[in-house]
């Protein structure tokens, strides 16, 4: 079976047997892997903080990576769709950087492989960086002097491409880890580390099947290998009033990206690292409450109805995946000197 | 005479009398004045630096302080004028937030005598901010668990008001200093500290009567009281080919802030440090060039005409002005926890 194509009922199938112990939990690594063709390097990491912290490549100036990827707060906006250039306003909720290198696909419906191809997306969206073209984008970076001792560093000579761009990007983004959450902590041994309510809400969060999908050290499946996404379908289980008030179908998920049937509201399975700091919630960010998120999952993806009790168990071992974010200092943005690249 | 109302033709009298020497040359101090009702301590500034990276109190939670008084740029944003909620367009060029505590007044008009004051207007500006009142977007800043005990440490109890938030920006504000650029260490006595060209702009600045209103040691004229603001008719000569290009005289400047026929056009004189990051230039933000900015203030502020080359010195004089900017530590912006304050 290719698992590009393993979808959520045949892993969690597979994951079922093991119950009603769960053996799978892991700590957070360290080190995020990276392709072949672009080891991660302090220099790249350098550069790419500088560019993913810039907005003036953008086509107003004012929207930078950042914006909507706040690392200053949970990776993302707290807004149920973000806002781009001229105030417009995208179809999907902006998804967490932090620890987006632990996916092995990007964007909601996976259609970048790695985080190089998803950083060129938003620069040329018209509603988020709103740049015609992505040359235009890298030409107002190759018209920052102060640029060029960057890229040579981090790249050798003549390497001012928009490739070379987004492998810094994606390298810094590859820094951007949480380990030591009180779950890491306690999976690492230490039974202190979570609360009687945060051990029973992981005991319940594996009993209830969510680990048939969100499992692994990132919690969003089993590891794979870059482009091979880990996909389920988004609800699974359709007909509840949940999917009614959230209208959760309108949106085709991957069968967008790709034009397949086959692919009708199959999503990535996401992250829960931090999940308390990235509210409102899914492709469409129309739940703003972390207890309604998960007993709408429980309905739509396993047709359950979990006890309050259950649900709070849960939010509260949620909780424990909270981790550690690094310190980051900012940037100074390299100059241009006596002109503006923005003004008209 | 009340020297809130000390004008540059005055200063000007004052200080050309003793030409051809201009024995006024001061280096930056790495201090800021405080007003005496709020000393600058370590947790204001921690807190001040949170809340204004933070643009979850706007009203689509997209603008932050930052976002148009870019710290990581030249403490603005590179645009004619800046963008706020919903793609809205403002009025004026954002000034630089860098050394804003070396000026006695805020705002290109002095509406505001104290950075305290000038927190507080953006926030309810419907085209920087947009919230419709300024407690509004305090009740989100209270609706934030995280930031109670950055008030409490910086303010004591029951301390978070609109007030406190606005001296806390303003503290964090005052630490935005960019001492020892290479004018600083020439004034100093490194006299290699800048080159022969930028010593002769050096000379030429003074000799042409710049430092008539461009005194001091953030160049925005003689150091004031808070509240008491040195302003200069801008243009004052008005009859020439910068004025039609430029539309210089479109904004009335302090008028528009008085209401008294007798500000018309008056404009506080602002510092030229770090002028070189601070493109495009003027109020109405409509020269993108620091020579042509240069060539224009001669003709409109002191009828002069000035040689290419005397404009070339001047203009390199100008670049010994940036400074070094102080490292600064991305702030974590305090969480809300499993819901967001933003969405819907």
């Amino acid at each position: 079976m290719n698992p590009k194509y393993l979808r959520a009922p045949a892993a969690a199938l597979m994951i079922m047997s093991a119950l009603p112990v769960f053996a799978g939990w892991q700590a957070l690594p360290e080190v995020a892997p990276a392709p072949a063709d672009n080891p991660t390097t302090d220099a790249k990491v350098t550069l790419g903080k500088m560019l993913f912290m810039d907005p003036r490549f953008s086509s107003t100036g004012t929207i930078s990576c950042n914006s909507c990827h706040n690392v200053m707060e949970g990776g993302d906006d707290s807004r149920t769709f973000s806002m781009g250039v001229h105030g417009k306003i995208g179809g999907r909720n902006a998804p967490t950087v932090w620890n987006s290198a632990f996916h092995s696909v990007q964007f909601w419906d996976g259609r970048a492989d790695l985080l190089e191809d998803q950083a060129k997306g938003p620069v040329t969206n018209p509603v988020e960086m709103g740049v015609s073209e992505i040359e235009q984008a890298m030409d107002k970076v190759r018209a920052i002097p102060g640029y060029k001792p960057y890229f040579d560093e981090a790249f050798g000579k003549d390497a001012m491409t928009v490739d070379n761009a987004a492998k810094a990007v994606a390298s810094f983004e590859r820094t951007l880890i949480t380990p030591n959450s009180p779950y890491d902590k306690y999976v690492k041994g230490d039974k202190k580390a979570m609360s009687a309510e945060q051990v029973r809400g992981m005991e319940t969060f594996a009993a209830s099947g969510c680990t048939s999908c969100h499992s692994g050290a990132a919690f969003n499946g089993p590891t794979m290998e870059f482009g091979q996404g880990f996909y389920t379908k988004f609800p699974t289980f359709a007909d509840n009033e949940f999917n009614k008030k959230y209208d959760l179908s309108a949106d085709k998920g991957r069968e967008e990206a790709t034009g397949k049937a086959a692919d009708a509201h199959m999503f990535r399975v996401t992250t829960l690292r931090n999940i308390t700091d990235t509210a409102p919630y899914f492709h469409n960010g129309s739940v703003n409450d972390l207890s309604e998120a998960v007993r709408l999952m429980a309905k739509t993806q396993l047709n359950k109805d979990l006890s309050d009790k259950d649900v709070q168990d849960i939010v509260a071992f949620l909780g424990a995946l909270t981790g550690e974010y690094p310190e980051i200092v900012m940037p100074r943005l390299p100059a241009t000197s006596g002109y503006s690249l923005i003004a008209d």
